[in-house]
């Protein structure tokens, strides 16, 4: 892949448009092993975008399993806290951030779910310094996603290996918008569209929205004072970055007491290595009361078990179904992709950036309905058929989305 | 090669002899991207053994060299101080480290030296916290190595790629004594060689070794209450160690301002990412005022001028020419390998446990003669011509080598 022109594209996107890398800012990348090729040429263009240092961490799934096929019972209860805490150090030292995903969607399937639930929970706990810098948007953050062969095999079990991989790309790089000759550029419209409909949602003040399809009748509360957010947004350091690569939603804080009905997921989740099917929840007073999956139903119940706020949701986003990703028809057993192909919610913490005044103090945050949770996990609620109403303070109602696409 | 059981030998190898590592252990690993075949088999016996978590941090040249290639002036200043903070708080909570070495010797042969110096000077600075829990064996670690394609070519230049890969891979696999059913028993017959040699140097308290050669006539005073040391030793967290695979020598620490006389290095030095050919050294009271190098000098200068202590000497190590490294006649241009196939000294940061009382505090190591620095680069002087007497404190000469083989 080291050839193709759009491999370079992406990575330099990633710097420019994703980070925004600022001269004589280091750099902290994660990335799968299998990504080193997008890592090495991320890296080119960080030192060129004047980076005084880049920093990969490389991570290696045949290792991952290890622990779990022969770690002692006792070990599961461990996660890497210097580590992490040595990150939230770089960040606080204002180093970018930017992770490369392609995970296997079905790593830890065939595991004990204790154990990794239990995995799960102590890297959370470890990782919550650092993320909190990173969702707060402390520094300047990007997403961007590598074909790997696990990956790409999940995503087109019916294919040969070198074709699926080849294929995953493709739409990689159409979703990410850099099967162009001007990448920036096309990701500068993208932007200006995404405003629009920011400004266009923050315009009319929402008490609630109310989300109606198969399976679904959901009312979500907003919190007090919330704004929409969606593009390019800048960081608290004051750079300007887009944290997804791809990104196609305008998203909010709902009011973590204020959910009411019930919701059917419209895709899969890949959640941590298991792929959660057929997702069913009834919220009450904001708090899941009901939960049910047809396949990884146990996972499921341990992520909303992690702490009180997992029950709750962090985040409401609207995508409309015609889009780059969505168009593609794929199942992409990622949330990076799944999620900006249809509206999703999120269960767990929320943006604390995704208010009007958008540097409140934590108590502050709470009392206008702000969630607090270890997890922050998007789950896809969007299809071709969903309407989607807008509920102002007065009880009126606005169409807003009428069988996936904006009214 | 993940098939070859020398290879699944030597990670047992590494987790059994090399660290000891206790059940409920952490482990923080480092190895080129290269080596992950063995990083991989290392994971699962350090979980079989009983880990807690195995972490690998891996390297990658490719992403290295494009600092140098694109990073600007003012960026080679700078290290990751955060990671090297987070390593020393691994260990400062008891996590064992093992370090896989397979780097290409010649990296950074062509870049530009005073901006590799620095960034050395940089990287050194920020790793000192990690380093001295590590020389000071605060916790269990050890170093193996692996055979990549960069360091094969470097070693056997004529062969096909495969095949040098291949060749070196039989060259660890015989110095690191897993060429046999039995490694474990191997080195345990190994280690108790070594400590009968330590027990004869301890037993003659001598103050000095006096060392002749072809281009060397060198005398190392030996630090006031010193100790030799050599094969598997306990670290302070109570572990038995052999903190390098494989290992011929035994050593002690020099009295840093008692060093007299010239030496000439006996084979090329890789530091790096440069080779330093024909190292030619004149000492006068433990400091180095001559140096001189027919390729590299610019190197060994910076390196030399690295701090007060780079001039000096902080270890004194006995190989005999004829062991299983020294057999293989390969020159490794790599530390671990050509240090235990020859007689050396090093140039830095003296190991405070080579002192009958390996508790003293820092003060009382300065008034014993330890030496303090940044750095630590061994470097090989001995070989087939090598003469050695150890000289008493009354100055009755004992002759402890003649033509590279113990007396």
């Amino acid at each position: 892949m080291s050839t193709d022109p759009r491999l370079d594209r992406l990575a330099e996107t990633a710097i420019r448009v994703g980070l925004g890398l600022a001269p004589g800012q280091e750099l902290v990348m994660t990335a799968p092993v299998e990504a080193l090729p997008l890592a090495r040429l991320i890296t080119e263009h960080a030192y060129k975008a004047g980076a005084s240092l880049v920093t990969t961490l490389l991570s290696d799934d045949v290792s991952a399993l290890a622990r779990y096929k022969y770690g002692r019972e006792e070990s599961f209860d461990t996660a890497s806290g210097w580590l992490f805490e040595g990150m939230a150090a770089a960040f606080r030292n204002n180093a970018a951030r930017l992770a490369i995903v392609g995970d296997d969607p079905t790593l830890l399937s065939g595991q004990n779910v204790e154990h990794v639930s239990r995995a799960n929970r102590a890297r959370s706990k470890a990782y919550r310094p650092a993320l909190e810098l990173i969702s707060s948007s402390a520094i300047n953050w990007t997403i961007v996603a590598a074909s790997t062969p696990a990956w790409a095999k999940a995503v087109f079990p019916d294919d040969a290996p070198d074709a699926a991989v080849a294929k995953l790309w493709d739409a990689i790089f159409k979703a990410s918008r850099v099967d162009n000759d001007d990448p920036v550029a096309a990701w500068a419209a993208h932007n200006k569209t995404l405003h629009a409909r920011c400004d266009f949602m923050n315009g009319h003040r929402f008490a609630s929205l109310h989300f109606r399809g198969p399976g679904t009748d959901l009312k979500v509360g907003l919190a007090d004072g919330h704004a929409w957010m969606g593009g390019a947004s800048p960081a608290k350091n004051g750079i300007m970055c887009n944290a997804n690569i791809p990104t196609e939603e305008v998203f909010t804080t709902p009011h973590m007491l204020r959910t009411e009905g019930y919701v059917a997921a419209s895709k899969p989740l890949a959640h941590q290595g298991t792929l959660i099917r057929d997702i069913r929840v009834r919220f009450e007073n904001g708090n899941i009361v009901e939960a049910h999956a047809s396949t990884g139903e146990e996972v499921l119940n341990r992520m909303i078990g992690t702490d009180e706020g997992a029950r709750r949701l962090g985040e409401v986003a609207l995508v409309p179904h015609a889009n780059p990703i969505g168009q593609t028809g794929i199942l992409f057993l990622n949330t990076l992709f799944d999620e900006n192909a249809a509206c999703h919610i999120a269960l767990g913490q929320a943006y604390a950036q995704c208010f009007e005044n958008p540097n409140l103090p934590e108590d502050e945050l709470t009392r206008r309905g702000a969630n607090r949770s270890l997890i922050h996990v998007d789950w896809m609620i969007g299809n071709a058929e969903t309407d989607l109403d807008g509920i102002k303070p007065d009880g009126a109602v606005v169409p807003l989305m009428r069988q996936g696409a904006w009214v």
